[in-house]
């Protein structure tokens, strides 16, 4: 009876929140979601966040700025500066989670049929938003030093895609959902490709501060300054939802000055503004210096449930499945070694009330039908050890 | 250096957000911005109501719904039941500001070139969205009594538009600019245009509650039950912004399920879901009673407001400018009997320190030049009386 347009025809929503109808299955052990530890959230910390910012009632109940509260931004700099990349407050833009970067930036500069490149597998929504937007998709393979640059390189060299492409997006550390880091050599090599081909960088890095082991790598950001060229070609993304909350829906982007006065003329179309009140909790939580504290405790946790959950992969699994530990982020990426159908085992561990995301979920094409990817952020240390055990007489069942 | 998507080759912004920048010249008094009075916000029991929300942590801090917060959903399907409009929390979808539903239903239906229909003088971030979106805007005019759905049946029977309109925008109680309420007559006859010529009515109801006199006439989504057919081509939108809190960035609406379930489809990558956070403060602050409470005090004050603008005008202005009082909302839709250029006038007005917005921002075409909007909502009562004196000495400048 209506007509929609076409994208919009006949949609699939995502393929993860498909599967929440299980989450309230009784005793269900679920590694599927991307969710923070609720229990892990600092409460305290946003109590007193979410205190101060009421003494400032009309700060948090009026309309904002569409470009975020002065408050946060200046907050947010400071973030930026201690993770090595120091910028302005007028270099950034507050979205609501960073998903709406993405979605801004598409908007602005993705018309239908555009070319972009996106690192496969990937986030799920990533790929949707491209699919909503009518892109024409073309992806590049990961593998555990993260996106193939020699890959990309080839492509490009080779002239296909025929139209120069408009924009690539990459996790470059700890991926969702490979968990895999970009090396140093790859993001130098990545930084050149996008200054000689001019295509922007998606660079998305909700997960950088959660970093287990090993020494912190430069973002493409950073890096940008030692490429000729190629500072101007970088988008950068970043989120509280995974460090601090996803309720306060605060995600920022930097980009250059003419993209990001765009993606604000489209934000107020969009949304107006983000929510005032969760900006102003946000800023006096990071002005408390509750986050310095906070993340610590965060990463060792989630240090110990990756550990805990490879750790149960290599003493029950060996045999079947194959992944890497990451040293940081919330994801292991896992593959079914006999080649069996991860949606089919992922059926028989729902039975055994464990579940995780298969691997299809992150492909435009040439899917792996024997990936899977399990969470170990959500769940607790001994859930994890009974949830591979689980996973482990669910292998039985296919 | 960048190649941008034909509608943001040159953007422009608000026109509003463009006059933000007089605002903080000491003194200014202003009737420009259509944001609703600081002092006036309910922070008593605003502040219960976070207190009570913080009591659920996990429901704040984590991920939610995309289609919204059941618990806020149940009380907003109250809510909608005391306005006369029953519905199930199934049938709602809730969203960052109501400005989010209309942006995520052009989204799904509404592709470059597709005829849409808009009243006019019009919200400017409508004109804006459609602009963007490359939408065929045709106007309709609009008197006292709201939209003139005789010109609009004219035009639909004439042909004209030669594609069928795919919806037509309309604020029908106290609109913004106009002030207007469109009669139940026509009412009735916008309803029977939209079943036989098969458009959607985006009905926007972000004022309904402010009535200062005269009987509420039903909206346009209560109406349809009694005109045949025109049930499914309503799309209702409201919001808290304008009797809570902008801050908290609630808004919803309502829409049959066919389209309903594209834009939350459409969500899932745009934010992945309105603040939690906020979304159980509102909830709670429904669930309280303490709207009921509150909106009786938010009428009378806005009705007083309205009175010592309109009576001042009449006092000192009414040789110079023409206007009507409207029953409700925050607007009154005024003209330079002497036809003098609004713009002109406004830059006489800040230098004797008192704003308005221009009437030009309204209008896609056919623009009036000498017509004006003047909010009452947030000056103080005191500050109305003054900002007419100054714009009657202003007047002199010009």
């Amino acid at each position: 009876m209506f007509t929609f347009n076409p994208a919009f025809e006949a949609p699939t929503g995502s393929p993860i929140r498909e599967l929440f109808k299980y989450l309230t299955q009784p005793g269900m052990i679920s590694f599927a979601g991307g969710y923070p530890a609720s229990d892990l959230f600092d409460r305290e910390g946003l109590d007193a966040a979410a205190a101060r910012a009421s003494q400032q009632p009309t700060l948090c109940l009026q309309y904002g700025p569409t470009d975020g509260l002065a408050v946060l931004k200046e907050q947010l700099a400071h973030l930026m500066a201690r993770r090595g990349t120091p910028c302005t407050p007028q270099e950034l833009l507050v979205t609501t989670g960073s998903q709406q970067g993405f979605d801004l930036l598409l908007r602005v500069m993705v018309a239908p049929g555009d070319v972009v490149l996106v690192e496969q597998p990937a986030y799920p929504a990533t790929l949707q938003a491209l699919k909503l937007q009518e892109a024409d998709v073309v992806t590049i393979p990961v593998d555990q030093d993260g996106l193939n640059v020699d890959a990309l390189a080839a492509l490009l060299e080779s002239g296909t895609p025929r139209r120069a492409p408009k924009l690539l997006y990459t996790v470059p550390t700890f991926a969702n959902p490979t968990g895999a880091t970009l090396s140093l050599e790859r993001r130098m090599a990545l930084l050149k490709l996008a200054a000689r081909y001019r295509f922007l960088i998606v660079e998305d890095d909700p997960y950088g501060d959660l970093r287990f082991s090993g020494a912190a790598l430069p973002s493409l950001l950073a890096l940008s300054e030692q490429v000729p060229g190629s500072r101007d070609w970088v988008v950068h993304f970043s989120s509280l939802s995974k460090i601090v909350a996803p309720g306060l829906r605060v995600g920022w982007m930097l980009a250059h000055a003419e993209i990001l006065r765009r993606c604000v003329v489209a934000k107020q179309t969009v949304d107006l503004c983000s929510s005032p009140w969760t900006q102003a909790i946000a800023a006096a939580y990071l002005a408390s210096g509750a986050l310095e504290r906070h993340l610590p405790r965060i990463v060792e946790a989630y240090a110990v449930k990756c550990r805990t959950l490879c750790d149960a992969l290599d003493a029950q699994l060996a045999e079947h499945i194959a992944f890497h530990r990451p040293s940081g982020g919330m994801f292991v990426w896992a593959r079914l070694k006999g080649g069996q159908n991860a949606t089919d085992y992922l059926r028989a561990c729902i039975e055994r009330n464990v579940m995780f995301v298969p691997g299809a979920a992150f492909y435009k094409d040439n899917i792996d039908p024997a990936a899977l990817r399990l969470s170990f952020a959500a769940p607790g240390v001994a859930d994890i050890e009974t949830g591979v055990r689980r996973m482990k007489q669910a292998l039985e069942l296919i």
